[in-house]
């Protein structure tokens, strides 16, 4: 319903290459449009130098094949777009146009996957396969990107730490706000600050207030009102610029701190938030200075409402050596007039892969990490480079040679086999002929490894599963897939630093296939004689 | 009307961070919310190593602020999020906001801009102007950065080629994809690949083949029809596959060429795109050889078309050296048969600017320049860092002191005055109080350059000019502003690598009041001693 709508309307099937009008016309023209054909789509090479990647976008590519259909509208624009010469007949098979004859058979989303295995194979009408292209890829190029950068993020912070996206701001617009925030959640993130990421993708959403919120107050006088119910009480509500006034100086004494250096300003904010929402105490508190002003006020707040019977939750740091000062936060924490050791400390400064990394080598005391513009644009790279090939029409695989073998593309329909040591680490993704028999447990294969010339290598894989299962689930399940997927993963693949690479290879059939089409392809010239 | 509609699905209110509407409800709660308050959006430093950066995505913001209005389903999602002390009465105040008590004062749209100098002025209610933040900044971030680094690849590539974006498949998802199109024409892009780019904003779309179209053909036997009628003619319809074979060979012979490396289906699949569009022949060379195959198919089946009476178009090239390779089909062009003079060479592997800066350092045949991944995704940095900071509430200039002196913030309500020399060229952009009287030309006047301490410098400006005005225009002008706008800019300024600076600057009084905020600052304690 609702979801199946609002990507219908991201995703107009007008929102693609041109060329893909101009060579589905060309094969409707030569009356090639229904012939069988299948495309794989996959990538290169394994993002971030890293050694694996992670599925994603599954879900958006599906609403948008249930959705495929050209509008009146659509199609008129193309008239005008199109050369003059475009037979009418085309725009009418266009008009008529959907899904219902393509197949697609994917990895599942959520999956760790690597370079060179494809992720998804779409098979249909030669001329409807080739119109998806650029959708599916846009769909499944960025989400792939993030989830990975996200459960990148994921692997650096460790387990014990929470992690927050709130990138919006920094993204390629709403849109890719959005599928930052989906999609980082999907790869290992626990919260967001975007509020309709919670209302469309139901990601839990957090947050509490802005440096600008605390420069908004200059006095004491704007607190209003300035008392405050105790908890669960029918007393007479509480004087609580008095009370923390008391604190304030108590704390002073205590930290042997200068009063002089203390923003009123700060102080109210603090206290206008806490009046406001007194379950919900969590401020920024290096607006001014954290140790000689913002830790103060935060204290003498959090002790008025400890007091009156609420539980602060913690502060925010955002700028500066967040581990230091962390450091100290907690001192004063555990130090205090009340049992503060419960408080978080949030973290939010430019947070990369490599200041997470950094982090975790540190003493520090950060519980919450929140990470915007590197993860939601993946500084580090910010594309994933998926290319979408041609690998069989009419029954026949086809298999671009390049002159850049890296570029070559690997001909047929496949089968994708994923070999399992004994020790339950996946080691070896097999493509074969998908009519040929699948590798068993137990029992010796030989294999091509890609990209080692042709010699082959044999191994007995412990357990063998297929790649391609159950395409579909919730984004709850995709999100314990992500981190399943990875568990299992050896550690020397997922090192986030020149890890081992991963073996992708083909069968032994495949691997002749390529063979006997490079070789065809050297000999090709009769036609020219032929008159 | 389509363009609203579009937009307000894209923006919902709910497309925000969460703190702003916690922030917002501790001013409601506090009787804060309509206190008027004034915001600035501005950027710390110029993006990808520059002098400048455009401005972009205003018109975008207007339409977000037109339809800024809170769905019934929408203040029940906050409901839910928000803590459940929320007083009701905070979500009836949502239901009712809408943007009617915003003053947006803003540079137009396309405007060369510089660090720190405010983009845009959002005056309003202190709640609702609060709530307006991340939008805002989700839809200027990325606009800006996209236009200026399209506003570079075009100095770059100097005025005599042609630009066409063909970024969709490696952008932010679908939106991402659609704003890089609209922005990167706007910034100097002539075409692009992305159909609904041309459909929504009017932008001349192109396109004609991938490699898949190649390798989908393998014999001439698909090539159907296998007949052409002549250009304006009523005569019978030729063989073409015979007409071009007999021209294959005679390319061989003339160019010395080995008949036994050209593939079949190549020529069959350069065949059935002429025949499907004569006047639109333009296929991509070198899926297999550029000299050993498809440069020798693409003269023969021109040469066919051109007995026909129609005119080949050019070639694309998509792998390997762009230069050398343009640099022989140019030649081939040169020696032919027919007159190949006027083809086009499209360039299309890979574009960055560094590579389109080399290219135009060396010799080459390339008319049109294609740029993907390094466009869209601005891979140089993918963020522009645009912030929202709260200059004046109440009547009351604020101003965020920070112990790092780049994240301090200028207070109040600002006019813009950008200065310019005896030969046209802006040179100083000057911050000043709006009460201030405007710089005169010819006056002199005296200035304190940001980021140069206190020390004052005095200059004549030839001219002034006021930055915000008739904020808006359409796409066309704005396109043309942005050329228009870079064109008065000093070369010194519009170097690609380590330009000199331009100078911001503070007012006499603006600087006075920066000054006296700080003094005010350090001195803030009495509210500790009352009682």
């Amino acid at each position: 319903g609702e979801m199946q709508r609002s990507v219908r309307a991201r995703v107009p099937p007008l929102l693609t290459d041109l060329y893909q009008f101009t060579m589905a016309y060309a094969y409707w023209r030569a009356g090639r449009h229904q012939e069988p054909a299948v495309f794989e789509l996959f990538f290169r090479d394994n993002p971030f130098g890293g050694g694996f990647s992670l599925f994603a976008g599954l879900h958006d590519c599906l609403l948008f094949l249930r959705g495929f259909r050209f509008a009146a509208d659509d199609v008129e624009f193309l008239r005008s777009v199109l050369p003059p010469t475009t037979d009418p007949g085309f725009f009418q098979f266009l008009r008529e146009l959907d899904c219902s004859g393509v197949t697609l058979r994917s990895v599942p989303e959520g999956t760790v996957v690597f370079a060179r295995v494809p992720l998804m194979e779409v098979e249909g009408p030669l001329a409807v396969v080739q119109l998806l292209e650029t959708s599916l890829l846009c769909l499944t190029n960025y989400a792939s990107l993030v989830c990975s950068n996200a459960a990148r993020f994921r692997l650096a912070a460790g387990s014990g730490r929470q992690l927050l996206e709130m990138g919006l701001r920094r993204a390629q617009g709403p849109d890719g706000g959005l599928t930052a925030s989906r999609y980082s959640h999907i790869g290992g993130f626990d919260l967001t600050s975007n509020v309709q990421a919670g209302f469309l993708f139901g990601i839990p959403v957090t947050g509490t207030m802005a440096h600008s919120y605390v420069t908004s107050f200059t006095s004491l006088e704007e607190v209003c009102p300035q008392t405050l119910v105790a908890a669960n009480s029918d007393l007479a509500p509480v004087d609580v610029i008095s009370l923390t006034k008391g604190y304030l100086r108590r704390v002073c004494e205590l930290l042997g701190a200068e009063p002089g250096k203390i923003r009123e300003g700060e102080l109210a904010s603090f206290l206008s938030y806490a009046i406001a929402y007194p379950c919900n105490f969590l401020p920024v508190i290096d607006s001014y200075s954290v140790s000689c002003s913002g830790l103060l006020n935060f204290c003498a707040v959090a002790l008025s409402l400890c007091q009156l019977g609420y539980k602060p939750l913690g502060v925010r740091l955002d700028s500066g050596d967040l581990c230091r000062q962390s450091l100290e936060v907690r001192r004063v924490f555990r130090f205090s007039i009340a049992d503060f050791a419960s408080l978080i400390i949030v973290g939010t400064n430019n947070i990369s892969e490599k200041s997470i990394t950094e982090l975790n080598s540190k003493e520090n005391e950060i519980s919450v990490v929140g990470v915007g513009t590197h993860l939601v644009t993946c500084t580090e790279q910010p594309s994933l480079g998926c290319v979408y090939k041609l690998v069989e029409v009419g029954g026949r695989p086809t298999m671009k040679i390049s002159e850049d073998p890296e570029k070559s593309t690997i001909p047929g329909r496949k089968a994708v086999y994923r070999l399992i040591d004994a020790e339950g680490h996946p080691f070896l993704d097999l493509l074969s002929l998908e009519a040929e028999p699948p590798p068993e447990a137990g029992r010796q294969l030989k294999y091509f490894p890609l990209g080692c010339g042709d010699s082959p290598a044999s191994v007995t894989p412990a357990q063998v599963s297929c790649l391609r299962q159950e395409p579909l689930c919730s984004a709850a399940k995709t999100r314990a897939k992500v981190q399943s997927s990875l568990q299992t993963l050896h550690p020397r693949h997922k090192r986030l630093q020149e890890p081992d690479s991963y073996t992708v290879a083909l069968s032994e059939r495949l691997h002749s296939l390529v063979l006997e089409l490079q070789k065809s392809c050297s000999n090709d010239s009769s036609f020219l004689l032929a008159n």
